[in-house]
């Protein structure tokens, strides 16, 4: 097994869910669990644009200001890399001042197989700046696989570009066909690699195990999982099983019981059958998240009959 | 991959949370659902011995009577063998018929490993009546090696024993774990092999494809993961994974989204911190059932670190 690092990403990422409205309060004993954990990695939230999104509409670890990030961190030693995500063409580089300047360790680029050649761009100007740089390639399910092996080749030769992420964003995959996906895409980049579930069919642990075993070495996860739809990896499984003693992660599961529970009853991520509907058909969440929100079922609005009649059979 | 037959025990194990008291319009609901699903076994409840539970206490599928089979099963062709099971100790072999004059088709027999010798003969003389019989061997993780070692030994000479199963009593397991127990049990018995998980990990689905890939021949799952504690994997995941049309899973999703998912927030069982704890540091989940029953946490409550410090790193 290869040396593993664990990204948490509830904030960033539990964000879908309430657009990043998450009080201040929350964030700074999140990230005293998070950082008595032993966890190497935090991702805070988004870099984002407010030229293209509105400070009103969303909450600030859609922006993640660097003043707001001087306020709540506290970069004591041991702690986790803080990090944050960017998306292609929604970032103002302006707002990125020189790591040397800044709490934050790391950038995420996040970019669809067809954004490669701006997303490398981006990874090489963030990486000049002195940041760690990663590469989140999203939706790989339905890229076209000449595409994504001609993205990952050139990626390959980005020198500082840390890793590269699977992210399973229909959470389509099973520990097979994850283990496959690393394997390849270690050959064709060259670089470490990461991997990024989603728990619609309850894989996202056994896929994260999977991911391990075939050399992964950056491992993202979330308290409880929380996430858009279905969520991701859940934190407080995948540390165990990667060997932290579970003696050390009473203030995780502190969190986990006292807040995390009550913040899941409330933005409602978890299993639904429209998740498991759109996991086991591959498709993009957003008609699941619909119904959802909405209270309507699978069955009754016919969303499963139309997905089901979409398929073959999702061996 | 081997041939495999999928055991659904949504009513027998479900009926654990509610001294199943299922009624029967719901189980005949429910049968026709699953007689639609391909489905090979499926466990309506337990052969109980009324001098040993009163049905005072008990709903029906507790005991399942020869006549309320009578009146609810459907003996259509193609239909799923009806399975009951039985505890050692606790069953009364003079309510079961001769297999002919019953619409029962097979046995489950759960015993612990100090009961092997019980079990084994409970096994030859259900298999005399004309029986299909099978062997669940529980809470593996707490017994001896040696003794499950003489005991699957054994098994493996009585002849008309068709199948014995590796069951994740205390939700422990990983799918490497759970690969080489399967293995184990195939070697020592030389019979086949069959895996009934829990998803205290939220590894049971991943742990009953790992047992397939090691050889298992029968899994069991339920509906939603019906079950105590955690819950079992979940039937509407693992059908899909083994290859079952979801074309064809529709009357068994309908049931889910509109009635287990109602009898899951009444019931109550699935994904709850005290249950993460219990399978994480090996443990009979009673402790952890108090926990939510009551409403309180494994935090609060002080079992968290109990239980954190009685083990070793659980890797």
């Amino acid at each position: 097994m290869s040396t593993v690092r664990v990204l948490d990403c509830t904030v960033r990422d539990g964000g879908l869910m309430n657009r990043w409205a998450f009080d201040e309060t929350f964030v700074r004993k999140y990230l005293l669990a998070i950082q008595n954990s032993g966890v190497d990695y935090v991702e805070l939230g988004y870099r984002a644009s407010t030229a293209v999104f509105s400070p009103a509409d969303y909450g600030p670890w859609r922006f993640c200001p660097e003043e707001l990030l001087g306020r709540v961190w506290n970069r004591a030693e041991g702690a986790p890399v803080l990090t944050l995500m960017v998306d292609v063409g929604r970032v103002d580089l302006d707002t990125i001042p020189d790591a040397k300047n800044s709490p934050v360790g790391a950038y995420r680029v996040a970019a669809y197989v067809n954004q490669g050649k701006e997303a490398l761009a981006l990874v090489e100007t963030l990486a000049t700046r002195g940041y760690e740089t990663f590469l989140n390639v999203m939706a790989v399910s339905e890229a076209p696989p000449a595409a994504l092996e001609a993205l990952l080749k050139t990626a390959g030769t980005i020198t500082p570009l840390r890793a590269i992420s699977v992210v399973d964003s229909y959470g389509n995959l099973t520990p097979v066909q994850t283990k496959a996906l690393v394997q390849q895409y270690r050959e064709w980049s060259q670089k470490s690699v990461g991997f990024h579930g989603h728990n619609n069919l309850q894989l996202a642990l056994a896929n994260s195990l999977a991911a391990w075993e075939a050399g992964a070495e950056f491992l993202d996860a979330s308290l409880g999982g929380m996430g858009r739809g279905a969520g991701n990896t859940p934190v407080e499984l995948l540390l165990p099983q990667l060997g932290y003693a579970l003696g050390n992660l009473e203030p995780l599961f502190e969190l986990l019981e006292r807040d995390i529970v009550a913040l899941q009853r409330q933005l409602n991520w978890g299993y639904r059958v429209p998740y498991v509907v759109a996991g086991l058909t591959n498709q993009h969440p957003r008609e699941a998240l619909a119904l959802v929100e909405s209270g309507r079922g699978a069955i009754d609005s016919g969303y499963f009959r139309r997905a089901a009649s979409q398929v073959a059979i999702p061996v």
